[in-house]
């Protein structure tokens, strides 16, 4: 930017900027951003919010170096401006506002908040400060529903690490293989695995993508029909309807189920998911302190157990079809409900591998959003 | 209990104990007493459940010495027995069954809790150890609404001190005079009054009665026909349907609003409590540090403002009727929605005294919980 448009930008800033819009539209195009980039606790610029009027509308726009967040809003242009406000305050003044619709406008050095009887004043920070968003992408690699990535990446980002320690295990990696677009991401301990359907619009995409922001933009992109995935020079953005989210991407070798063997399963088991997750979630009452809970393949029954010195024994059985071994291991059992967590309303299919190998958790009925869950057993208790 | 009769309680404790009961029933109960006695963390004894079961169906109940309850649950008995069992666990096993109905039966050095397929087994703790709950006072002082019971202490019990080291404010003052029970709460900033309709059956009540439990009580009553007040032997004692809730009550000079003269009172307003209160959660958005808001009085309306470095400044304006001088005093803003949230859906009057004498907040249509808060203001922020 050189310094013409910057004084111009500058004049824009504290010269005007008054705009008329619906509270409720503002309000939630300003909650969604704040919960894209919560910012910088000790960095006021960084947890700002830039808010850019034009004769199109009105766009919020956040970063943190390393993400960032744009959501536009229809607004009613008065006089076209530019401003930074802190976005805490912003938001939380939109939420608790009741009236049908508001007016910002530029005071001084302050973007005033009006309503019938009530102003509210936030500072103007320094906008030359703001670091900016990047300019989109223009080619997008493709589209997937957001209601198919939603419920994907509710299991998948929720399997990621939270450890910053290990920042290659708190990413999903996000990519693309025909007309699949695979996520995976695991701890270490567990991995989980979602495929969804995928429309390519131009090269395929492989990036790992923290899991932070994805678990985010998956609650945000619920009910909507189109997310649309863009990955260049290190970034990646995903743009639904209004909003657009941006990340660095993390570095580091890809996370990959290529050493998840199969060829070991000797115990396959078919349970309802909802009856087993419900007996995990009883018996594990009487974890011991690891929280184990044992689980025993019989000739048509699946049989839970844990046992606790302070709460005592707890024993429940339940119908599954079994085939080929009774491979029965035990299993940390936070972990065990979180596997079967993503089967609720179907049957799950159980392929255990003896000793301490991973045992992989399957859908019988697949649907359009078709997760993989491998999950490591833990050494039993000692007796 | 002399050795004869000890001993038949031990033989009914690991010997017998069967019954039948609608899981539901049971698990209320137990979810119930949890809460009213959530007990000693380092004392398995005091943090576990009494389950006698007679002829006439199964009573649960706990102590820490200082307080207890009792509640009764209907159960088909097969063998009476009585046991003594971790709390928290049987509350969190009948919680997550989905089975309609369960049976528990003494096994061993066990308390199974059994449903088909499945079998939960709690551990006999000394029954022996378990200081018991005091026989129920004969004589009732007299009764409330639950209703009216629970609304009073959503205010009251709130407004009492949670700091242990002044156990005096740490208790509602429950005290009946003629047709009205009276409960009383303060922490030294505010306090609370509330009047409700009481039939008296015998003696007056007046105790010192710790907030925790009746905040708890609250909660359980809501609804309830009927609560039946015993106040005897330093203890005092709330008993409706199946349940009865009994405490030490707390020593000291009792809280009272005589030093509270409203002979100074130079300002009276009346305005909506919802608008108000909104204003009040919308401006203390922008309240200092000490969370400050100031409550300027003009002639047909009441202006809030507050102002912030970090977030700005806000000033609401809304309608009011205003009578007599124009003082205007600040207060802290979390207390002041506390103060205002009793007369939601209604209007409030203020009665507004100057300097930094309390305010008298009262409902213009009293109904028949009437509630009266007195609120300390602050000193205005220095400009």
């Amino acid at each position: 930017m050189d310094n013409f448009s910057r004084l111009s930008v500058a004049v824009a800033t504290f010269g005007a900027m008054d705009l008329t819009v619906t509270t409720e539209h503002l309000a939630a195009a300003a909650a969604d951003l704040v919960r894209l980039v919560p910012g910088k606790l000790l960095d006021p610029v960084l947890s700002g919010v830039v808010i850019t009027a034009t004769a199109e509308g009105v766009v919020l726009e956040a970063s943190d170096r390393e993400r960032s967040a744009r959501v536009e809003c229809p607004a009613l242009v008065h006089a076209e401006g530019r401003a930074l406000v802190p976005a805490k305050p912003l938001a939380e003044t939109l939420r608790a506002l009741t009236a049908p619709q508001i007016r910002l406008v530029v005071e001084g050095s302050r973007l005033a908040i009006r309503t019938e009887g009530a102003r509210f004043a936030l500072p103007l920070l320094d906008i030359d400060l703001h670091p900016g968003t990047p300019p989109r992408q223009d080619t997008a690699n493709g589209t997937v529903s957001g209601t198919h990535l939603a419920t994907a990446l509710s299991t998948v980002a929720g399997t990621a690490s939270r450890d910053d320690a290990l920042p290659i295990f708190t990413g999903v990696r996000v990519q693309s293989e025909g007309g699949r677009l695979i996520l995976r991401a695991t701890d270490r301990y567990r991995m989980a695995i979602a495929t969804i359907p995928w429309t390519a619009q131009s090269d395929p995409v492989d990036a790992l993508v923290p899991a932070t922001l994805l678990a985010e933009v998956g609650k945000q992109v619920m009910g909507e029909h189109e997310v649309t995935l863009r990955s260049a020079h290190n970034t990646f953005s995903l743009s639904w309807r209004r909003s657009t989210a941006t990340t660095a991407v993390l570095d580091g070798t890809f996370v990959n189920e290529g050493n998840v063997v199969l060829s070991k399963v000797d115990t396959r088991v078919e349970a309802d998911a909802d009856a087993l997750l419900a007996a995990v979630r009883r018996t594990s009452l009487y974890a011991d302190t690891r929280g184990v809970v044992h689980l025993e393949v019989g000739d048509s029954h699946l049989r839970l157990r844990s046992a606790n010195q302070q709460s005592g024994e707890a024993e429940e059985t339940l119908k599954a079809t079994t085939h080929d071994g009774r491979t029965s291991p035990s299993y940390q059992a936070r972990y065990l409900v979180d596997a079967l967590r993503p089967f609720a309303g179907g049957e799950v299919h159980l392929a255990i591998q003896p000793g301490m190998r991973a045992t992989i958790l399957t859908a019988v009925d697949p649907g359009e959003v078709n997760i993989k869950y491998i999950l490591v057993p833990i050494r039993p208790p000692q007796p």
